[in-house]
C-alpha cells in the first residue's frame, strides 16, 4: 500500500516504522525537517508539503499533537484535503476535539475522500513495540480496508460505532478516567502518607488486589516515588485533554464533576510551576494542600 | 488453637467455617442466634454471650457491622474486654473508624491484652473461598502469631505497619478509591452513553487494555447493566465508609474533594429511593444529570 | 452628539431611549426590523446595515446578546470597522469574552479608531429608568469623552482600568458572583427547608441583617417563589457567562472551584427541561438532590 | 429578674452587661475566673458553679464556644439541669450542633424545665452596642416570655420556628452562607486581581451596585486588605461551623457541594498554618491556587 504518514513525534516514529517492517511504501511529513532519516533509512520518502506527501496515497495517517496542527496539515493550499486521491481514506490518530472530528468527517465526504478516526492508547515504546490498543469509528467497510494497517501498528483493535467522532469521545473519555486515577490515588496517598504508612508497601497491596491494572501500577509508582520529571505525557497536554473532554460534555450536556475538578487541578498545577511535570504530577497537590512537603 | 469468632453475617459465616477448616476450635457469638447451625455441624460450638465466647480463647476475631456493634461486643459487663484472656489476641476484622480503632487498642492494652487490626478486602465469596485480601497492623510478634490464621482465611496478608488503627484507615482508604472508580466509571459512561455508545463494548474495551483490573469489571459490568438490586454492598453501607473516611481525613488534616464529592453523591442517592441499591448505584446519578432516563 | 445604537433587545431600547432623551441624535440599528418604531417616533433614524448606522457617527454603542452577533455587526462588508470614521468611538455594552474584547481593542486601533468596554449592571427596568451600573475599561481620556453618554444611561459609572478587556472580565465575575448567590441560597434553603423551615420568614431574616443586598432580596424571592417563569435572564445565558467566566479564568491560569460547580448545574438544568427558565432555577437543584419535590 | 449568664467570651460580657443595664439581677459563672470583675462592679454577682448560678434563676443564658463546653456546664453534678427550678427558662445563644439542641430540648423537658435555642449574629462590638440579630425557636409563649432580655441585647428578634433545633440549624446555614461569600469573593478576586485589577476599586463597585450588603463590605474589606490577623473570628470556628451544618445536612439527607468545598478550604489552610488566622483568610486559597504571592 501508499501510506502517506504525517507527524514523527515519539508516537508517530514508532507507528511509521511498523508500517514500513509491514511491506507499505510510507511517504513522510514531518512540520520540522530532520525527524525521518532514521525512516528514510529503512525505505521510506519524504515529502516537503501535506498535499505532497498524499497524493498518490491510498491511506493518510495524521498523529499530530493538538487540533491546530491537524488543521494545518488538513486545510490550506497545501493541505491534505486539496490533494488526497478520491475515495482514499484519512486515519486520524491524533487526540482531537470532537468537535474537530465532525467537521473532517464531513470535509473528506464533500471532497470524495474517507475519515476513521482511530486514536490509540499506549505510551511511546507501545507504539514502537506494536502494541498499541486502537480505538476507531467509522463506516464499516472503511475499517475493514484499514485493519492490516491497525494490525501492524496495534495488538487490539476496538470498533466504537461507525461516526468518527464516537472514537475521538472514548479516547478522551479514557484519558478522563486515567486522570481520575492519578487524582484518586493522589488523595488516597496523601491520607495514609501523612498518617505515615509507607507508600510502597500501600501500593503494593493495591496493585495485587482489587486494582491490578497498568494504570494503577503505572501511576502509583510514578506518584509515590514523586517521580514526574521528564514529563512521559506533559500536565498541559493532560490539561488540554481535560479540556476537550469538558467542552464535548458541555456539548451533549452532560455534567461531570470529577472533570472539572480535574481542570481545576491542572491549572493549579500549571500555574504554580508545573508545566513541565508530568501529568500525574496533579496527585501531589493534595498531599501539599494537607500540609506534606 | 481456641478462636472465639463474634459476628456471623455474611463475611463471618465463611471465615468462621474456614479457621474450623484448618483445624481451629471455634466458639461462635452472633447477637441474633439462629445464624451458626451450619458450623455447629462442622464442630464449632455457640456461646451465649461475647464474654463467654472469648473466656478461654487464645484469638477473638471479631467481623460486624459498623463502630456501635462492635462496641456492643467489646464493652460492658458481657464484652470481650473483661472475658479476654490476658496476652490473647482480639483480631477486629470490621471495618471501623479510625477513632474506635485507636480506643481498642488502649483499652486492650490496658487490659493486659493485644488488639490487631486485620480488615479484608473481598466480596463473601471470597470469604467462602478463603481468598481474602487481609491488611493489617500491630505489633510485628501479634502479627506473626496470627498469620496462621490469615492463611486459613486469606490468600494474602498485607503488614501496613505496627499501630492498628493503621490498617482501618488503609481499609477505608481502599473503600474510597473503589468509590472513586464507580463515580469516574458513572461519569464516563454518562458521556460516551448519551453520545450513543454501547456501554458493554466500551467497558470490554477498558477492561482489556489500561484498566485490566478486578474492580473496573466488577463494578463496570454493575453499571453497564444497571444492575443494582440486590445490593452486593448496600449504598448506606458506603455511605458510612466515605463518612468514616472523611472523618479520619479531618482528623488528619488532609482534603480529599473526590470523597466530598462521594458524600454528596451517597446523600442524593439515599434521598432519592436509593437505600436499597447496591453502593455501585450512585454511578446513575450522572447519568440522571445529563437528562437520561 | 451622532450616535449610532446597534442592539435594540430589552436592554437597548431603554439605553437608546434615554440616550435620546439627553439630546442626541440616533441612528439605529437591529439585525431584525421593526423594534425601533418608538424610538423613531423619538426622533432617531433607522439604518439598513449596521454600516450605514455608523458612517457618520461619533459614537456607535453596541448591546447585543453574544460574542457572534457582535462579530456579525462589526466585521465583514457592512460591519461597523470598515465604515466607523477615525477616531470615533466604539461603546461595547454586550457581555461578551474577554478574547473577542482583546480581539476588537487591536481591530479598532489598526482602523485608527477607539474602543471602550462598557458592559452594565442592571436589569430592563434599570436600563429605562437610566439607572444602570456601568463598569468600564479604557485610555482615560477616551472615557471622559464618553462619560456624557454613561449619565445619560446610567445612576453611575466605575472605571476599573485603562484596557477595555478589563471590563468585560469584571463583568462577568459579576455574574458569577450573583450565580454564587443563587446557588448558596438554593442549598441553604434545601437545608433549612428540608428541617421545615418557612423560607419567606428565612429570607426576612436574612435580608433584615447581614445579607440586606439587593442581590439577595431579588433572587432570594424568586427562590423562596419558586418564580422561575417567565425567565428574567433566561438559563442559557448564565450559563454562556459562566462558560466565558472560566475561558477566560484558564486563559489567566485561576482555577474557580465554584464556576466549576455552577458549570454542572446549568448543564444538569438545561439537561432536563429547564432551558426556559430562570437562571436562578439552578437553586432548585440542592433541593431536588435532597428529595425534595 | 434573676437571671444567670453562663460564658463571659468577647460575646458574653457585652450581652452580660446589657442585661444589667436592663435593670435584671445577674449572677454570673465562667470557666476561668477573672472575667467578671467589671460586670460585678455594674452590680452582678459571681457563682462557683454552674449549679450555683442558677439555683434561684427565672432565666439562665449559655454563651459558650462549642458543644463540648455547653455539655459540660449543663451536665454532672454541678451543670445547670440539676439546680435550675422547675418551669425556668434556659436560653442558649451558643453556636452548637443540632443534635446537641435536640438532645438539650428533650433534658430540660424531663427535668420539668424550659429550653430555647437563640443564637445571634453580630461580632463583639455588636454585642456592647446591643444591636445584636438573634434568631430563635420554641414554644411561642416562651419566646414571649423571653422577649424583653431579647430586646436588651438585640436591635431584632427573629422566630423560626416552635421547635429550639431549629434556629441552631438556621444559624448554622447562616454562617455557611458567609462562609460562601468568603470564598466566591475570594474566587472572583483572584480572577480579577491576576489580571492587574485594584482590588478595592473592584469592591467599591460590587458594594455600590447588587452587593451592597454588609457580608460584602466587611468581608471584602478584609479579603483586599489581606487582614486575617488578629482573627475576628479564626479560622477554626469556621471550620467547626461548617462540620456542624455538613452533619445536620447529612442527618436531614441534604448535600451541600458548597458546603464541601468549604471544608476542603478550611482544612487546607489549617493544615498550611492557618490556624491562628481569621476565617475569611481561606478567601486567599484561589489566588494563591492561580499562583499569586
Amino acid at each position: 500500500m501508499n501510506i502517506a504518514f504525517l507527524g514523527l513525534g515519539q508516537m508517530g516514529i514508532g507507528m511509521a516504522a511498523n508500517l514500513i517492517k509491514a511491506g507499505h511504501n510510507l511517504t513522510l511529513y514531518n512540520r520540522s525537517r530532520g525527524k525521518a532519516a532514521h525512516l528514510i533509512a529503512l525505505g521510506a520518502s519524504e515529502a516537503e508539503t501535506p498535499a505532497q506527501a498524499v497524493q498518490s496515497a491510498q491511506f493518510a495517517f495524521t498523529m499530530v499533537a493538538a487540533d491546530d496542527a491537524l488543521e494545518t496539515v488538513t486545510y490550506g493550499d497545501h493541505g491534505i484535503l486539496s490533494a488526497l486521491p478520491k475515495d482514499a481514506i484519512h486515519i486520524s490518530s491524533s487526540t482531537i476535539s470532537v468537535a474537530l472530528s465532525e467537521k473532517l468527517t464531513l470535509a473528506h465526504a464533500e471532497h470524495g475522500q474517507n475519515f476513521l478516526s482511530a486514536p490509540v492508547f499506549g505510551r511511546p515504546d507501545a507504539a514502537t513495540a506494536a502494541r498499541l490498543a486502537i480505538v476507531t469509528a467509522g463506516p464499516h467497510h472503511i475499517i475493514e480496508t484499514a485493519q492490516p494497517l491497525f494490525d501492524a501498528i496495534g495488538q487490539k483493535t476496538f470498533i466504537l460505532g461507525d461516526h468518527p467522532p464516537i472514537a475521538n469521545l472514548v479516547k478522551l473519555s479514557g484519558n478522563f478516567l486515567i486522570a481520575s486515577v492519578i487524582e484518586s490515588l493522589g488523595e488516597a496517598m496523601a491520607l495514609v502518607g501523612k498518617a505515615g504508612v509507607d507508600l510502597h508497601a500501600y501500593l503494593d497491596m493495591l496493585t495485587n488486589t482489587l486494582f491490578a491494572a497498568p494504570v494503577y501500577k503505572t501511576y502509583g509508582a510514578l506518584i509515590a516515588n514523586q517521580n514526574f520529571e521528564p514529563a512521559g505525557f506533559a500536565a498541559p497536554l493532560g490539561q488540554k485533554d481535560i479540556r476537550l473532554t469538558l467542552a464535548a460534555a458541555e456539548h451533549l450536556g452532560v455534567p461531570l464533576p470529577i472533570a472539572s475538578l480535574l481542570r481545576d487541578r491542572f491549572l493549579t498545577l500549571i500555574s504554580n510551576g508545573g508545566e513541565n511535570l508530568d501529568w500525574s504530577a496533579i496527585s501531589k497537590l493534595a498531599a501539599k494542600d494537607s500540609g506534606q512537603p
